[in-house]
This record gives C-alpha cells, structure tokens and sequence, in this order.
C-alpha cells in the first residue's frame, strides 16, 4: 500500500465530480491479483513526498495506477463478442502482440481480446455491451501515439479502426472529405492527390496513423502553420458515446451555428469521452508548386530572424518552417545514412512553401534566399522543385524521431514555448543534465512554437530521469508553455496536467467525463490525473 | 394556459438532463406578473397542433416563453451593486433603453438594472451574487446581434462588458494578442493595423460589436474564407461561469494538447454557459497588398463558375468572395444613393486579395480576370487598389443590412448549404411567397455556403411569416443545411434547433448547460430550445 497512497476512479454515484477515493481501488486489485500491467518504461518506485499535484504516485506520476474495478472479460462475453463479429474478435496471443504494445515499446497492456468491427453500428453495440457489462475499452487507431493513449494498461478490450476504412464522399467543390475514422492518412492524401487536393495535416506517421486517431488526438503535425489546426478544419464528427448512442454531428458546413459545437468535445480527448466512428474534414487545393528550402544557420538568434524574414517576405505562400540541430543531424547520419545535403552547421532549417504560381513562388523564395545569405542569417542552403529531391529533403526532418529510436533509450518531451524560448529549453537542459545524458537533441515546428526535445541514455536510467522531471515541466510552466503541445497527455504524462492548466479546469474536464462516460469505461487511466480534488 | 402548453427549465435536481416541468413556471410566473416581456416581432398567437419538435409555443417558436422563477431585483440588490460598482450600476430608464432592444428593435427586454464592471474579479461578484440570489443575467458586448441573443427577454440584469476595454498584451513575433473582452472589433483593428498586423476576423457591426460577444457568437464575416473560424485562431479565454468561479483557459499558445480543450465550450455558446471576460486570439500580418474587384455575373451558375476559377488562379492570396444579387443593388442605391460602379447584373461579386507581392498580386488578380472576361463568364467589372475606393466597393456589400432596414419589415434568415444550392432558395422562395413579399434578397459569403436571405414586407406579416415558416427551415434541413450559419440562435431561433441537430445532440447540449450552469442564471431563453427531450 505504500506506493499508491491514492488512487482516484470515477465516481458511479456523482455524474458532476470525479471523487477521489482512497484505498477502495488498490483493495479490489490486491483481491483480483494477478494483475499484469506493466510500464515498461517506468519501474522505480522511490519512497517521496506524497505530492498532490502530481497525482497517486508522487514518486513515478507516470506509472500506471492500480487497475480500475472494471469486470474481467469472461467466455460467455466472447461469445458475444464472437457472434456480433465473427472472424474479427482476436484472442490469438500472437495476433495480440502489436496491439497490447505502443510504437516506441514503453507502455504494454495484456488486453486478452482484440475487436475489429467495420461500421458504426458494430461499435454502438460492443459500446453499450461492454458498458452495461462495465467492461473497459482501449481504442485504438494506428497505434503511433508517443504518450501511451493508444494501448491497454490492464486488460481493457481493445476496439481498433483498423477495418473501418471506407470514403463515403468528397466534393470536388468545396474540398470536403468524408470518410470512416480508420481510413490511414497516407491513404487519404493519395486519394485526394489524384483530385488535385491534399489533407490539411501531415506527420512522420501518416504510414500508418488513423484519420480517427488524429482527431482524437487533435493531431498537429507539418502544415498547421498554413492550414491551422483540427479544430478549424473538422467540420463534423460521428461519435459512439460510452453507452453505446451515436452521435450524429457529421455535418459537412463550413459554417454552423446551431447551438454548443458538441464535436470539439471529441477532437483532442483522446477516445476518453467517445470513440470516434466518422470524420467529415475540409481539404486545401493541392498546391500547384511546392518548393522546399534545407539552410544552415550559426546560432538559434539567427534562425530566429530567419523565420521573422521569412514570414515577411514568403507571406502567404509559407507553409513549414520546421528546424533541427546539429545533435539530430549527427544521429541521422550515424543510424540513418542519410547525407547533410549542406555545410555543417549548428542549425538546419526546412521552409516550404505551396502556391498557385509556380513563377511567384520561386521569384518570392529567391528573393528571400538573397536577403538571408546577404546578410549572412543563413550560412548555406539548398533548395528542391523536384518530387524526389522534396522528399529526401523532407526525410531529414521526419526521420529524427525513428533516428532517435537507435540510440538506447529516449526520454521524449513535446513543449510549446513562446517561439524565442524553444531552444532556451534544450540549452539549458544540457547544463542541467551535464554528462548525464547521452543526448540532449531539439527539433520542431518553429512556426508553430512547438519544440521536440529528446534526451537519450544508453538504457533505463532513472537517475537522469529524476533529474530532468519535474526539471522540465518546472521550466516549461514559468514560461507559460504547454507540456504537450501535440502528443497529447495519454498514459504517461495525464499527472503532469497541472503544470499547464489550472485545478478548475482540470475539475471542469472531470465533470465532463463523469457526465459523457459516467463509468469510466473508456480509455481508463488516460488523459485526466488520478486525483482530481 | 392555452397559449404555452409547455414550458422547460433547467432542473436544480439534476445537473445531467434538462426536465421538462409543464406548467410550473406558468404557475410562478402568474402569480408575478405583471410580467413585461414583449417580443416586438412576434404577437401572433394561433391555435394550431403542438410541435413536439418546435418547441413551447408551436404556433410561434420564436416567443418568448413564459418567464422563469428567478428572482427579482431588490432594493438590497441594488444596494450591493451600487457598493460594487459605484458609478456603474445604472438604473435610470432613459439610459438603460438602448441596453434593453436589440439593433433590429426586434426584441424588447424590459430589465431594470445595467451593470458595468471593469475587471474579471467584478464579473465574479456580479455572479457570484447573482447566482446566490437566483437572479438572471443577460450578459450584452456591443448588441450588435441578430437574433435576440444580445438583450434581455424580461427583467435579467443586463451585465455588459463595455468598460472592459483594455488591451494586456500584443506580441509582434507570434502576432498574438490579449485584451479583455469589451474591446470594440474596429479598435482592435485600428490598434493592430498601427503594429503591422490585422484582426482575423471583420464584419460590418465592427464599430460597435465588442470582440467578446464576437466570441461568443462565434462570428463568422468577411475574412472566414482566409484566416478560419474562431475556433482555430482563438487561442485562449477566461470565463467566469455561473457561480462566480473564474476559469483561465487565457493561453497564448498555437498549440496545446493538455486535457480537454475547454474554451471551445464558451465559444458559439451566446453566453449561456460563462461570461467571457477576456480572449487571446492569433492575427495575422496586414498583407502588403490588397486588391477589390467588383464583377457582374449574368446567372448563379456563370457566378458558381467565376468561384471555381477564382479559387484556382488565385490560389493563396484569395481573401474574400462574396455576393449580392440585383435586389440587393436597387436597394442600396435607392435607400443609401451607393452608386452601382458597373453595369446592371442579375448577380454582383466582391473578390478581395490580400497578399505579401504586389506585383504577383496584381498579375494574379488580372490573368483571373481576362480569364472570367473572356470566357464570358462575368460581364463587367472594375477593380480598386485604392484605400478609399476598396472601402466604397467593399461598402456595396457590407451596408445590404442597413439599406434592408429602410424596407419596412425584414425577416432575416443565415443559412448554411452546399455552395451551389445557396441561391436556389432564393429562388424557390420567390416562387414559393409569390406577390406576397415585398422583396426576397439573397448575399452573402459564396466561400463559406453562407447564404443571407431576406424576405420583407411594408410591416409585420404574419400571413407571410407563416408561408416563410417553416418553409425556409424545411428546406434547408433537407438539404442538410445549417438554419443558422454565424448568426448564432439566440431567442429567435432557438426552438429550430432540430431542423440542423439531432435530439441526442440536443440532450447533450442540455447536460453540458445544466452542468455548467445548474440554475439556468446565464442569458435563459437562449439558444438551446424550449423543450429538451
């Protein structure tokens, strides 16, 4: 009892707070032992102050809690399941394998059961059985979250997008998209390209990623700088609420105000208050000249003005300007062979911009090529028109993260920053680590004021990752930022919520989860802290 | 009791689903009368079946409802806000005449207090009070609104945000600006303008309307179609809620995925969930060139194809694309003396380009048009770069309110629909009404499916607002429309709620108000409807 001195569920009796209830949910554990959760991530337990800011484990806020008193999933429930999907209820412990474990192999659940339906109405009623049953659900799009949302903890049953996949309509004139919510990213920019538009979003993942679970994530990515984010570009969502209802706001308006936009509710709760079935999405022309710029600037100050420049004089045409440093360029040539097409340089800058005139865009990026190498804010570059060379460009910024994924082990942290603090962060983590850490890299999206910083060790090590949290979260919450600009808060950062939001909102964000799934069945564990008082 | 079968409340038992209590509130509000609600629009009271679907009064969905058991205002009431707000707690009923009718004297509230706070901590008071008391509260920004979402329907205390005026912070690197909520739209822009920069959002009401209430309507307007909705670029609000509780959601961050993303909540939700008290919002940079073209088209369909084109080959710096009709023309130049600059049309448009290259504009904007010339496509045009004749050709748009005020009665309808069946309605509604109206006019946003359209009479009609109703709606749902694009719903609309959202969206939007707003204090008679099923 000593390493949970609190644990917080769902209360079934108060739909408006969650209550926090001491001891009850490690009892029910210690009695339905042997539970096999297992962070594989997180595995000291230190005898410290019982924080309340930071939730049931003041110690490691981000292990898992004590499983939930959820119901087991018996034999007459696989019958069930069995006969509403036959052939897609997985039991087979192989099969089940890649879906109980996260992309960077840091979080495993030991879920005994994998369901696969195809429509909507196959989710309403796995929904309103497993809530009837209080049975608890992990859903699942393509697995590639980076904070542990997207897999069991316990043995929650695992309901995947994976075969809902359909497009059920795009208009050619308004550029709206409609579609089923485990349709893959990558596949809906191919399908759009051939219509001459694009997605809005774009990220390392779109291999594999679900359109629903970008939704649910409220995925940011490479072109939100021009396209602005899911919350502008949603147009409608269907959603299965925890009961099982539908929840029908799939409208396909630019515009509409007829009452509370209930579908923001959805984009960005990580399947915590419904899962989403059906996305309708407003998609860009595809731009008919796309051209890509890879620089090299001495100093951070200097890609600062860079970006201030280029902002200026690109105007509207800009549509990234992400940057690395010389760390992960160092580790995508060491693991990756990918060749730094330009002189060595402290910082690496990707700008690309996507126009309607192939001439204008050009004669706009030359121009502000000259003034930059004139006045020496950039010390080399290269540009691409090409398909291919775009592409290989591109790869230098997209493959930091898999680059990273060589290197032992990596403490991943995903800060929003006003835009002149991000690299401030990363310089002074290295002070603060000293020869702690194998690597202390940054790269990110500066339009967006967005910083990936990495740090890398040869193995688990728990000493440095005392050192660099709360460090991290210390630092980003005096300067206002957010502690997940983009991951999201999924498993292993929920606790630290209270680093950028204040108790009253996070209260707030309590209550509605009590009301929308007032038995916590839906992605347990996630998101919210374990203690909302 | 015949005229108002039913009548809903929020329940103060339960903070999950809206009851509905039939007759209680007649009961209450007999025994106070008098009561002096008068909606200056709607007298008409037939006996014709009851609507389930429309609501209380199902002759007439727009009336008001019978008044709710709050309150009423004391002398020690008044005595506390005058102790409050000294100076600023306004009962003379000469001054609070203006504060008690909305902009289209269409709806006649008949409140006998106005306050004027100038701080957060004095709206939390105000409702902290007010909520102890019971007492409602219609919060009012610049009035500008349209549906009778901005006054109060009875005696609720009129809580306006005009002294708070006060710009906190601009950042001219992220172009991120923070002011309290009472700031008027056009200050705002002439305050951005100054530092290189412009508000995402403009429309006509911008001289009064105040960046709050614009927030809480979610307002749509002229730049939509360029910078997104509000949902995209309002980065951050403080909200006090019902029981005085301050919530600071006011970051300034692009990005933050911590939690549930709680101010889309009080975004679009007219102020019956939380009173905005201030915003941070994302501008971006005034454009180096801006270019109006006014074109004639000779059919919508020569129009719809101008749109098509112009989307194309003006690509990026394509700002605006609006339109009126004909109807519109005469009336302007009958009721306000605009002169027409082209050669009489069935149909006119308005193309803005905003952009970062003159020279590239320029070219843009003349290869769209020779294009559109001699393709036939439009058959006059001329076009300004000019401050003061961009301002007159943009006034030919921007003043069809006002010039529609001069016709007698107008009724007014913000209708959503696939782009290419916005003037159908018009046109069918021509047909539908016959001789019976006096005009049916049609503008609006082309690039946004945001169809304007009015219908008025020498005065009130109510033989022809029954042909109108629920024609308009029917049509509209049909086409799966939306029956209120940017206006919001207010008091007019709010009981035509299901013609755009399904009943269990509805319910849900119920819980969320109860749970946010448990007495139902916050602007009552407003946007959700009468009768939650």
């Amino acid at each position: 009892m000593g390493l949970f001195q609190k644990c917080s569920r769902l209360s079934l009796r108060s739909s408006y707070m969650w209550s926090v209830c001491p001891q009850y949910s490690i009892a029910v554990t210690a009695r339905e032992t042997p539970d096999r959760a297992l962070i594989v991530h997180w595995t000291q337990h230190r005898d410290v102050h019982n924080s309340r800011r930071l939730g049931a484990n003041p110690a490691n806020p981000s292990a898992a809690p004590p499983r939930l008193p959820f119901s087991r999933v018996t034999q007459e429930d696989l019958s069930f399941f069995r006969a509403l999907l036959p052939g897609r209820t997985i039991t087979d412990p192989d099969l089940l394998k890649s879906s109980n474990v996260d992309w960077l192999k840091t979080v495993q659940g030991s879920s005994d059961v994998l369901l696969r339906p195809k429509t909507t109405e196959g989710v309403s009623q796995i929904l309103r059985y497993c809530n009837e049953r209080n049975l608890a659900v992990c859903p699942q799009g393509g697995n590639t979250g980076l904070v542990g949302g997207s897999v069991p903890v316990f043995d929650e049953i695992i309901l995947s997008t994976s075969l809902m996949n359909q497009v059920f309509a795009f208009d050619n004139i308004s550029g709206i998209l409609t579609c089923q919510a485990g349709c893959v990213l990558e596949n809906l920019s191919h399908y759009l390209e051939e219509r001459d538009f694009i997605m809005p979003l774009d990220l390392g993942a779109k291999g594999s990623c679900h359109i629903g679970g970008n939704v649910s994530t409220n995925a940011g990515g490479l072109r939100l700088l021009r396209y602005g984010s899911l919350r502008g570009t949603v147009l409608g969502l269907e959603v299965v609420l925890a009961d099982g209802h539908v929840l029908n706001c799939l409208a396909t308006l630019r515009k509409d105000n007829t009452g509370y936009d209930l579908k923001q509710l959805f984009i960005g709760s990580e399947g915590t208050l419904g899962v989403i079935t059906a996305v309708s999405i407003l998609c860009p022309r595809k731009p008919k000249a796309v051209n890509v710029a890879f620089l090299g600037c001495s100093s951070f100050q200097q890609l600062l003005e860079t970006f201030q420049c280029c902002r200026g004089m690109l105007g509207e045409i800009l549509s990234a300007f992400e940057f690395l440093d010389a760390s992960c360029m160092n580790l995508l040539e060491k693991h990756l062979k990918l060749t730094n097409p330009i002189t060595e340089c402290p910082f690496y800058i990707v700008i690309e911009t996507a126009g309607s005139n192939a001439t204008h865009d050009e004669e706009k990026l030359h121009q502000f090529l000259e003034e930059v190498m004139t006045s020496s804010l950039v010390t080399d570059g290269t540009v691409a028109t090409e398909a291919t060379k775009i592409k290989a460009l591109w790869s230098l910024r997209e493959r930091v993260t898999e680059a990273l994924t060589h290197e032992g082990y990596t403490y991943k942290y995903d800060i929003s920053l006003p835009v002149e603090k991000i690299y401030d962060l990363v310089q002074d983590m290295r002070r603060h680590l000293g020869g702690m850490a194998k690597n202390v890299v940054g790269y990110g999206h500066v339009g967006d004021g967005n910083l990936h910083l990495n740090i890398t060790s040869p193995s688990k090590d728990f000493d440095l990752l005392a050192a660099i949290e709360p460090y991290v979260y210390e630092w980003t919450s005096q300067w206002k930022g957010s502690i997940s600009a983009e991951h999201g808060l999924g498993l292993k950062k929920r606790n630290y919520i209270y680093y950028s939001k204040p108790s009253e909102a996070v209260a707030l964000m309590g209550s509605i989860k009590a009301m929308l799934d007032p038995k916590g069945i839906l992605n347990p564990y996630k998101t919210l802290p374990d203690n909302i008082n």
